[in-house]
């Protein structure tokens, strides 16, 4: 019999309503043939709002209560399903994730699992039981609650679906799947049918949100394929899978963009081992989370070093850079908001040249000025103005041939 | 050193400042030379969310997901209780029901406590730390969550401190103790220092609900000594014990009234076996609660039976009585509301005959009438008009002395 694996979010059970709503696609999946394991987040705004009353307690809430007051959220949501199915004539059991067999380490807060033990769920599936299992938390071998950091759920469904050797394992969201582009800046943006584990990965990082980088990587590392698809629609979505050879006809799979970019460059810094680090550490120690680093090559051992951040955090930046500037010698520091970050990422860049030229070109046509740029194996990313972002995408779109990947209703509407 | 288990109830953890003053009082506690176990109920107000919202998903939540979901309530207040005396300089963990050792049978919702192993908290105490443990839960022989019903988190601080073996039990609530009677009817209501652990059952049975039953008994049965007392101030409260000799030379220890009462009274019941079965397993298939009972001898092979309910559930017993009396062939069913029980306590009664004659006559002589009579052997019961409650329960608090029991500063008011 097939094992199926699904996953549902926070928005997903958020209230009564929407928890029955589950419930019945649970039941309709076990009556369509399916060994059932749900996996489900807090009910959305309960781990904001446990976050907060430990923060209203404690400046610094130990991160071992933290977990098992965090943990409280899934297990109530996961009680709830299973009170829910039971009540339209299913059944349904919930386990906590240590009941669900999920070993971590002991890292309070960002647990890394360790090992899965799915006795448990065999012998209840067996049963016919509908396992409805609180995502997000482990157990570590000292018997501690432990939680996986966000998306954490996403990363239990996939690991159980792995553990399990489940037959399909179902992310529901609230979007229909990951597409070439964001669809309310392309209109005739398609949904992909597949993508290759990287390919999400360097979407994920290019700030397509659909799953947190860590459940991706899980499920590359032991070649987990999952599926992202809607909550609210009976469509398939995306399938998440290791690439194939016929993926590398597609040069690019998807193009993506990060708003709210700043830019800061230290110009003049003499190239000598450890002035790199004495910036980065000091933005790391601010808790400013950096993207794209950009150094140039040295001219007379000096060069430039760029990197972008979140525009919000430039004032921050600038003041704890300025006395860092005059210490290593460098001239003097430059900084811009109002950028964007568009990214274009496809696994058939690899085996086709000239991506970056053909990138660079057709923006250059439109007179977009490119501000930065870095490139990985499988993806391009430039820094732009934002005023020309939309454009930017909506152009990338149309040179790659992206909206013609599938047909869809919203492809014959013109570009906007 | 000295070991004291604390319990703190729903109000006391009612917000984030409330759980940093039990949070203080903890550390207080501790500093003063005692090994402390805190034992906390889920902040006031979540259990009820929690069954709403088990009712919003299912008319009849099963019972093993309801426990599991109920759970979750004092796993969080424990949890934000042992952040908040962390983020105060002190030394806490919390444990869940679980994890504190308390094994119970199998009966979810209300389950018993069969055993406590409590040897984690004896290591984590000799570790010097505050050990706050989610009341109200224990654990099944077979690892599932249970719950121990209404005042469950009064029944695991007493077990605690028996198992544990502690100095002191301190059920910290927001009241300052029990008192001879209810201080809004009687002025110079007396906190009594000490109660006997039947006086305070029969009390609870009788309206003043300081505790719930269960707890009381378990205290009993084991022979555990605890004080109620007030979480708002630094004031001793009563300790709850076994009777003492010198306990009886108090005749009456409290009077407590339970107002909104019915009388019905089924008359001409032919005095046989089977009738009396019949009227009580009707009412009670209908959840409604019967207090007193109170038969009469029978005349002429005819009887009435009398029996007290809360008014509000009057008009469905008459409906459901209406057929039973004319099915045993008795001659009607008499109703009455708007009655009051007052209840006069004391281990004391024992031993000083004259008693209910010394009530009865102090009634009489103020023209109140009573309508039932129940006793026990330290109880006395009467049913009156409810009009006459408030100055009968002063009366009495008069005629058995219990406003002099000790100096206060209320004594001096006049009653009324």
């Amino acid at each position: 019999m097939r094992l199926v694996v699904q996953k549902y979010g926070g928005t997903s059970v958020g209230d009564a309503e929407r928890i029955q709503k589950v419930a019945e696609r649970l039941i309709e999946t076990q009556r369509e043939g399916a060994r059932v394991v749900a996996v489900v987040s807090a009910m959305a705004g309960v781990t904001d709002n446990l976050v907060k009353l430990a923060h209203a307690v404690s400046p610094s809430p130990s991160a071992r209560e933290l977990d098992l007051l965090l943990a409280t959220g899934e297990h109530a949501s996961s009680a709830l399903t299973a009170m829910a199915v039971n009540a339209l004539g299913g059944k349904a059991i919930s386990l906590t994730g240590a009941e669900a067999g999920i070993l971590t380490d002991d890292t309070h807060l960002k647990a890394r699992i360790a090992n899965i033990s799915p006795r448990q769920i065999h012998e209840l599936l067996s049963d016919d039981y509908i396992v409805v299992v609180a995502g997000f938390q482990g157990q570590s071998a000292e018997g501690e609650t432990t939680t996986l950091g966000r998306g954490g759920s996403d990363l239990t469904a996939i690991a159980l679906a792995g553990a399990l050797n489940a037959d399909a394992c179902q992310i529901f969201t609230d979007v229909d799947g990951v597409f070439t582009c964001d669809p309310r800046l392309v209109t005739d943006a398609q949904k992909l049918d597949e993508i290759a584990y990287d390919e999400l990965l360097e979407m994920a990082g290019a700030g397509s949100k659909v799953m947190q980088s860590r459940a991706v990587e899980f499920a590359k590392k032991f070649g987990i394929e999952f599926e992202v698809r809607s909550s609210l629609k009976s469509v398939s979505g995306t399938v998440a899978k290791e690439e194939t050879p016929s993926m590398e006809d597609v040069v690019v799979r998807g193009v993506s963009l990060e708003r709210r970019q700043a830019k800061l460059t230290v110009s003049g810094v003499r190239d000598q081992p450890g002035i790199a680090a004495a910036i980065f550490s000091t933005v790391a120690a601010s808790h400013i989370v950096v993207d794209m680093i950009v150094q140039s090559a040295p001219t007379d051992g000096v060069t430039d070093i760029s990197f972008t951040i979140h525009q919000d955090e430039l004032e921050d930046a600038r003041k704890i850079l300025m006395p860092i500037v005059s210490q290593i010698g460098a001239s003097h520091l430059r900084t811009a908001s109002g950028m964007a970050k568009l990214s274009v990422v496809g696994i058939g860049m690899r085996s086709h040249s000239g991506v970056a030229a053909r990138l660079f070109e057709c923006l250059g046509r439109s007179g977009i000025n490119i501000q930065l740029i870095s490139t990985s194996e499988i993806k391009i990313a430039l820094v732009i103005d934002e005023n020309d972002a939309e454009r930017a995408a909506q152009l990338t779109h149309v040179e790659f041939g992206l909206a013609s990947l599938a047909p869809a209703a919203s492809a014959t509407r013109p570009l906007g």
